[in-house]
């Protein structure tokens, strides 16, 4: 068994790319970086633990890949630009058979965001993997949670519920012969990057974020951070024709589609004038980009919520859509 | 049982300092700061976990404190100024009693760097902590392990082997009977920053390392990157009296300072023409600095490795002292 510096060697150390902004990487106390003048750097720490987000048959690549997309996503949602990555892994044993498909899918995707890992941590422990990645933006152009206004429409990109469809075959055997089943769980741990289309959002949208825990909770948030509430259409909700035969029916993807987590879609608001732009963005970089809702003002009764309707109506208090929650961790 | 969301509020959200140069810290898909013209940062990522790096049993802040200094130590070992940092933590529970004390050391630590929490990631799983920690240092003055040159002296900063002696009290209940044992335990808890000895080192330092994996073990890690040899004098090493005691007799103190890991003792190496410089640095930060050899060239037959001496004589091959290994999590 190698010891922790040959595995890093073995691993890590031969497989970076070379920005010209890393000035050292792997091998010494810490790694060095130069940042560009006038930009600010968006750092986000995401961590995946074996039991709690996949389960030890889980494909390596697959979680290597569904890791590190959540952390670009997490770029994505501020309408940063990767630039560089520090891994903390703690394997119970070296399980090369194990190591070697994740890394390879790792650098894959870090590749193809010009993402250079510059540091980590190898330590003996439960397996889990936890990424703090880097991205740049130019200063003042974030896309926050905060810059929601009234009157601004709320824009969704790709589709929503397939990923919690997958989920479900991962987690229930039965769910394995229902449609679609293998795809879904392809979707469900290849999210595609946003990146692309985040850094054309810089100039058109008021706030931004990616959709992690479930539409309703994280637009909750952004209703939060920026004192308004929101309304969504459920009509309007992009949901596939794969997920609606998953589930059966379409209220039940829809409801999927409110509530599915890990979608690593973006979720943001756009003012009026700037509405029409985005057609010309979602055809630039291929991604479907759909109205979903608007931002309205705070009820006296009920700050920061979401009210849903279905093609204008409103929802009785009975209607199983008005149940829809997002996840949470520890609940 | 709070949820995540309201555990980051609790015991995070808060707490946090207030840096000019973050722009956004925690609540946000990213956190956002805008680093100095003219600095690179220095990135460095470490890893505890319960059962591997502490016992289920240790005081909870001092593990705060070890897991938060081991990260600041690699900032000093490239001569960087500690700036941001976040921490990923998983927990299989929320156990109020043992995340207050945790989180009240980790931000006394992090306030006397000036040092702000800016992110991190909440999760269920078996107990561990990663930090992330990011510092600033003037473009060109970092600290690295690749500058040592023939000549050049090795130096280290206080004491070596206490840290070790404390964690055989830890590991051994036999231990706990002899002399200065609660003292050693306290030593491997609560090591000193060496960040003020660090920044003044920036001018006149040409290799750096922190002392975590043991000084035989860290300082080849310098030789091999700067490709050259050293000589130690085991007689020169800085050694408690507590320590002396602890272990029975001087020998067996100075085996351990020469293995003994997690000291964050700096070893570094100076050109002859900054010795003298090093008596004034040492009576301004207060911090006692120790010559214990020298660089020398690689033998043609021993690249990269330390020769040993007790008081200029060489070593025999079966002196206890030659057997000396650094720590690998692995082995």
């Amino acid at each position: 068994m190698p010891g922790e510096f040959n595995l890093i060697d073995k691993y890590f150390a031969h497989r970076q790319a070379n920005r010209k902004d890393v000035d050292l990487a792997l091998g010494d106390d810490c790694a060095l970086v130069s940042p560009p003048d006038g930009y600010q750097i968006a750092i986000s720490t995401d961590t995946v633990v074996l039991g709690t987000h996949f389960l030890a048959d889980a494909d390596p690549a697959a979680v290597a890949y569904k890791a590190l997309m959540s952390n670009i996503s997490d770029l994505a949602a501020m309408g940063a630009t990767p630039a560089w990555f520090s891994m903390a892994i703690s394997l119970p044993e070296i399980d090369e058979a194990w190591l070697a498909p994740f890394c390879d899918a790792m650098f894959e995707l870090a590749d193809a965001h010009n993402l250079q890992l510059i540091g980590g941590d190898t330590t003996k422990g439960p397996l889990s993997i936890s990424f703090t990645i880097q991205g740049v933006v130019p200063k003042g152009q974030a896309l926050t949670r905060s810059g929601a206004q009234v009157g601004d429409w709320v824009f969704v990109s790709g589709n929503l519920g397939d990923s919690q469809a997958g989920l479900s075959v991962i987690l229930n055997p039965d769910d394995a012969s229902k449609p679609h089943a293998k795809e879904l769980v392809l979707r469900h741990f290849y999210a595609q990057s946003r990146i692309k289309l985040a850094e054309r959002l810089r100039h058109h949208a008021t706030s931004c974020i990616d959709i992690s825990d479930g539409l309703m909770s994280d637009l909750k948030h952004v209703l939060k951070r920026s004192k308004v509430s929101a309304q969504l259409d459920i009509a309007s909700l992009p949901i596939t024709q794969q997920a609606t035969e998953f589930y059966g029916d379409k209220l039940q993807a829809q409801l999927a589609a409110l509530k599915s987590g890990e979608e690593y879609e973006l979720c943001f608001t756009v003012a009026s004038e700037n509405k029409a732009a985005l057609n010309d963005i979602a055809d630039k970089v291929g991604c479907q980009l759909t109205c979903i809702g608007r931002i309205i003002a705070n009820a006296e009764t009920s700050l920061c919520d979401i009210t849903l309707v279905r093609n204008g109506v409103a929802l009785s208090d009975d209607d199983p859509a008005k149940q829809a929650q997002g996840f949470d961790h520890f609940n």
